[in-house]
């Protein structure tokens, strides 16, 4: 297994990538593979670290269909260093870079109307083509987001790894919703997803109410900018306890701006029984199951719910920025395993036996 | 009954209005009371139409609680003339008005916000007081929407009364979706408000598909601007028909502009099966029951759903404009039935026995 390249514009003919394959549902396999000719607007990024997100588990144990056929590399939440780059990306050699979740192609009807994020061309490493788990992964250089090479104390390349997605995700749902100083926001979910929006509405001065059923995520959302936490477990009301504090924060935004962090059918339930006039629902999180609900409460209420798929790679800098500035913490909501591992933590987050975001570091 | 009051300022104490009250759920009482003295910022309109909405049908007959207790006289699609006015309203005097189904208060956070649709203050003739089932009826003037005394061959001041409601929400609806002519509406429903949709969304030039499970609702929409025209009943793959008439209709607009119009479980669940990438589902009918869905879509398809409770009030003009100017046809929409047979033509409503949506007019 090769680990350091030369820095170069040509493709090593001797370089491999190392990486753990699915192969079928709940099936792994490990495979070196050469690094293959790489067109003009490609890059190879080594890999400092990947994220280990809901949607790889949805991949791997759920049955859902990778739009590339197996066997495939999974891994979407990818932080590395260019290591080589096809002709029209040279200047990207040697830089640290956040490969972003979701690449659009920037030249269909959706990304010249705004949309990036619905672009049918859209590329996405770890589903469209092998992805993060592994030592090198290939991408197009469109819309990388370039890292410092000095980085605060604490924080690594390969921990923002999780800006791709698990950070840039909430924040976009954030910035879509309008949030300001004079709102309520409610994050239903204070996992991988929640933990970061929580951080990132408190910083730009939202009140916030963090609401899960685990309590040590909800102490570490307490402790990054949840003005309220609630146990869904053991609250009776949780309607009431979200309207009560609204009330005490003296904010005068228009209705709760709430986000579905959970992923889960049951939060999903909480999220959309939070709706009151004007409020907006940003739906984050993923799940499968369906829920039911009155639909016609958003006529009632004047309500809004949107998802995101995504964000766009434009907004990345901006989210990055919060990282370098303190003002997202990621060190404490994630925990780094060694890429040779990747199997058995893949396993241990499908079982929920992980606490925080994981990351896998190749050696 | 008196119908013809003098044009004043001041409230003639022998002056009564004559209307249909609600007395219980399911029971209604012919009343005659007195106009009682009017505030400053009130007018007395004296009615020339009042449209009948499935939200009275909700009041009536299935206990959809009104904010004002019991009894009360409901009807809130009002047009008529304003025959007395409080001291700041004076400016209203003989002058035919269009009376906003929702009347913002345009002094609280919502309404300084450009919120007014959530508007806690708000009045709703019909469901905070007396509404227009009657000869005269007391509104606040603020948002009142003139109208030209001379109107084009064959609309009646009565008819224009559907514009406070069946027209100006879809509008409104239609206004937020940020329809232009490179996109593709949709609308689940071609009833009262779906068939005034239709019209509304053809004039912006958007290519438009209508579904219903009535042949004639379907025929009428297909006269006034679908270009589609689907019977739910009759197709197999509802889906299917959309997304090939959205292939071949040449628009590039991003996602499909989905309206539910129907106010139906049914229509619920056709309308965010339609979903696709981008997609805007706007809530526009209203049913208390609940519907199974997966929440999700929203987030992978990227897609928003939005409800709007009514229309603000300083849209009515627009509305009541493309009235005017031919681009919405109410008279093919609209049935006109005497004040007198109120209580036959709620229970015909009740039992979906009319095809149109009923205007009363008093005698």
């Amino acid at each position: 297994m090769t680990t350091t390249l030369p820095a170069q514009s040509a493709c090593s003919t001797s370089t491999t990538s190392k990486g753990l394959r699915l192969v079928a549902k709940g099936q792994f396999a490990w495979a070196e593979t050469p690094l293959r000719e790489l067109s003009p607007g490609e890059v190879i990024v080594e890999v400092a670290g990947c994220g280990v997100c809901h949607t790889d588990i949805g991949f791997a144990y759920e049955g859902v269909p990778t739009r590339h056929s197996l066997p495939l590399i999974l891994g979407h939440e990818i932080a590395g260093r260019i290591v080589m780059a096809g002709e029209q990306a040279r200047k990207w050699i040697r830089h640290s870079v956040i490969v972003p979740a979701v690449i659009p192609c920037g030249d269909c009807d959706a990304c010249r109307s705004g949309r990036p994020t619905i672009c049918r061309k859209q590329f996405m490493p770890g589903n469209d083509a092998d992805g993060g788990f592994a030592t090198y992964v290939r991408v197009p250089a469109r819309g990388l987001c370039p890292v410092p090479d000095e980085l605060p104390k604490g924080l690594t390349l390969a921990m923002l790894s999780v800006v791709a997605d698990a950070v840039t995700t909430p924040y976009e749902a954030i910035r879509r919703s309008g949030l300001s100083v004079e709102d309520v926001a409610v994050f239903v979910g204070a996992g991988g997803i929640g933990g970061f929006g929580v951080q990132i509405a408190a910083a730009l001065g939202a009140a916030v109410v963090a609401i899960d059923v685990d309590a040590d995520r909800l102490e570490l959302a307490s402790a990054y900018g949840a003005a309220l936490a609630l146990n869904a477990r053991e609250c009776a009301d949780v309607k009431s306890a979200v309207r009560s504090f609204a009330k005490q924060s003296g904010r005068h935004g228009i209705g709760l701006k709430i986000f579905e962090t959970s992923g889960t059918a049951a939060g999903q339930q909480t999220a959309f029984s939070l709706l009151g006039p004007g409020a907006h629902l940003a739906i984050v999180g993923y799940t499968a199951q369906k829920i039911e609900l009155r639909l016609s409460n958003l006529m009632a209420f004047d309500a809004t719910a949107q998802g995101n798929w995504g964000c766009p790679p434009d907004q990345y800098p901006n989210a990055l920025s919060m990282v370098l500035e303190g003002r997202i913490h990621i060190q404490p909501f994630v925990e780094v395993h060694p890429l040779g591992e990747a199997r058995q933590v893949l396993e241990a987050v499908h079982h929920h036996q992980l606490r925080r975001r994981a990351v896998l570091v190749p050696q």
